[in-house]
């Protein structure tokens, strides 16, 4: 093995992730035989020059890493000596054109970048394919969980039919202590941005932006095409209440951001949503900022695999498995094919629902309701009525459905917003069995 | 890919799982390009000519399995045309010597033999390696769910600090039943023997002899040396009763069948054991015949992986995801120092540990009894005195400890038990936070 020439690494970005991964690189006597870095790409050089002198973890191999950095892009992509490119810069623009000048100067790639893997996953891994490089990304989804890999070796022998995962941090955490006091959204919110658990402006996560990236890349790796992302449906979680959560828990359940890509009859179907969770559900428990995702295959049965789905050593951990894999030629490579797919529209779609009603307390108004369900076809499976909580005397009737295309659902749910005993937009979440 | 000859496939037995494989090899058409089931070696050729021909999933394929099977041990290894051997007689002695047999005439072997691969781990992965050939085992450990394969890549760019599995589904299936309905160990066991789910010797599984197995082959990958079989310390579950699982729950713990292996300071320890888990932790919510393993890398953090642990389907996927990493020369060996590691005495190792005392119900007894645990160095963490459940008038009194060494914490135990005040026999289980 060791008379095999070292993997030479260019990286680009020196921030969290990128001085960890310097670090390791350095350090780590182990990944010393197979692995070594020769140049590091920053914008500011001046800033980072301060950031390398200041880090302690280094010690003595300051000077070491200094001696690498470079702010001249024609230099590090056309004179230093490299075989592969690592792209810890994030967003699309400028890191889609790294991308493809490694690749287009035949040396492989590994990125985090979800965004730009989501937005190029086709263009991308062509562009590989015909320089005869590798691209690797399994840091994009779920950091150092392997579940691109592991997803890749069950395609293999099995047909994927589903993947159900809670892929984005924040949102589980402010779920997991919303369900763990009953608080509010923006009550947890607050505190998560506290914590630094969520950004300031935090529209990416809880609006489900960051699971839809994830969720596309691993529905396209499991069915073999390139899903649109205007295909996909995303919902996020600022409509959940503390109630929702109580009443859920009522009913056993919890509530969880699911990211979903299904394939039935040959049509795929993704999205990214919050469902009620049985308590009983493997995914019910996944509690805090980890990340979980169920696969389901045709002879392996369903797979569950959960672990720190951010952070800089976990993210550190899988860039360089993608980077081991490169040196051993290992992984296997991500097949696609672009007009490969039929997607079913979200309205399609069959589920049972949950729905949260502020409405005059009365009589007549349950009928009304039911009515109102029964004719657009769908069944109620359960019904509760909760007291007065409201100064306008409104009370809670929350309902569960049996199952009914989303389509019908949602012509139920306008007829039913339009009754004038209801006082408040009705709340609804799909319920995932 | 496809100019790349076929591998060639020689089976050995055709149970649930050997008949399972063989119809996906004949019937998956995907398979067909990577791979051909070339001869079937069967004990009884009359009774398995029987059992295909009244096969109904191969339908018209009967034939050609048909065609493939034989008694003939020596045609099968010196005249059948084959490049892999997968062996799933199960045992040690004939599978053994079938699995060398292979090896030695330069065949690859899979095998879901976790006996003789516990048993045999160093031996056969240098015969395989002196042999230029590959020994592959995945469905040892865990069926389906790709445990060994997760383990070996993590390994690369991860020291594993510890492992923690919950691996026989036997007997979590007999633990989950008995905390559902808090019954006791005696009442499930038959139950799950009548359902199919335990047999009518259950030793191996309830006795924590299948999980040492288990755990042997991944702490010795995990740790890069053959673990010794008689340095892994084994305690099954006859002696959990009801009333154990009852005040566990007060506790806010579950009680779970634990294989563990960790490396402190160089000393390897591995261990089976029951032990209270805390509800919130992922372990504790593994229900069922579910298997699910926790590995804890230096850089990923920790990482859990939980799927069906058994099964043909499962085992057959396991079995098929092994053949083709033969097929792409993908996975990584697994190499062993056989003198490489050095092990913990179980009573060196440290841990928490919950004690039932059935006592009599007078003054003085807690006095004594918290006595003896000071003596040896054991402080108390919490106690619970329940009231009069025996017919005797004893009660019951639940201490919880913190941290100790096993040796002083077994030394009290036996000064407690010999205290006149003591009904019964002590119930002790570690407490695994």
């Amino acid at each position: 093995m060791r008379t095999k020439p070292k993997l030479k690494i260019g990286l680009i970005g020196l921030g969290n992730v990128g001085l960890r991964l310097a670090e390791e690189l350095i350090k780590n006597k182990d990944l010393d035989n197979f692995i070594s870095l020769e140049s590091v790409l920053v914008r500011n050089l001046e800033k980072y020059n301060n950031v390398v002198s200041s880090d302690k973890k280094l010690g003595t191999d300051r000077k070491f890493l200094l001696s690498k950095l470079t702010d001249d892009t024609e230099y590090f992509f056309e004179h230093s000596d490299t075989d592969v490119v690592v792209e810890l810069v994030g967003g699309i623009d400028e890191a889609s054109q790294y991308v493809e000048r490694a690749l287009l100067g035949k040396k492989h790639v590994v990125t985090a970048n979800k965004e730009l893997i989501s937005h190029k996953l086709y263009e991308l891994t062509e562009l590989a394919k015909s320089h005869k490089v590798k691209l690797r990304f399994e840091a994009a989804v779920g950091a150092g969980i392997p579940i691109i890999e592991v997803l890749s070796d069950m395609l293999k022998q099995n047909e994927i039919k589903r993947i159900t995962g809670i892929i984005n941090g924040t949102s589980n955490y402010i779920l997991s202590a919303m369900f763990e006091r009953s608080s509010d959204f923006l009550e947890v919110l607050k505190e998560a941005q506290n914590l630094g658990y969520a950004e300031s402006d935090p529209t990416n996560d809880v609006d489900g932006f960051d699971a839809k990236f994830k969720i596309n890349i691993l529905g396209s790796i499991a069915f073999g095409c390139w899903i649109p992302l205007e295909s996909i449906y995303v919902k996020g979680i600022r409509d959940i209440s503390g109630r929702d959560i109580m009443y859920a828990r009522e009913f056993k359940y919890n509530i969880k951001l699911l990211a979903i890509t299904e394939k039935k009859e040959n049509l795929i179907s993704t999205r990214v949503n919050p469902a009620l969770v049985p308590l009983s559900h493997p995914l019910a428990n996944v509690n805090g900022n980890y990340n979980a995702v169920e696969i389901m295959g045709d002879l392996v049965g369903k797979l569950w695999i959960q672990g720190e789905g951010a952070g800089k050593n976990s993210t550190t951990s899988a860039v360089l498995g993608d980077l081991l894999g490169i040196y051993n030629s290992s992984s296997a490579d991500i097949v696609l094919d672009k007009d490969n797919g039929q997607y079913m529209d979200d309205n399609e779609t069959f589920s049972r629902n949950y729905v949260r009603l502020s409405v005059e307390d009365r009589y007549g108004v349950l009928s009304q309701i039911s009515g109102i369900f029964s004719e657009n076809k769908i069944s109620i499976s359960s019904v509760i009525q909760k007291d007065a909580t409201e100064m306008d005397g409104s009370v809670d009737l929350v309902v569960m459905t049996h199952e009914a295309s989303q389509k019908n659902f949602l012509m139920a749910i306008k007829k039913i917003n339009s009754l004038s005993v209801v006082k408040s937009n009705p709340v609804t979440i799909r319920i995932h069995e």
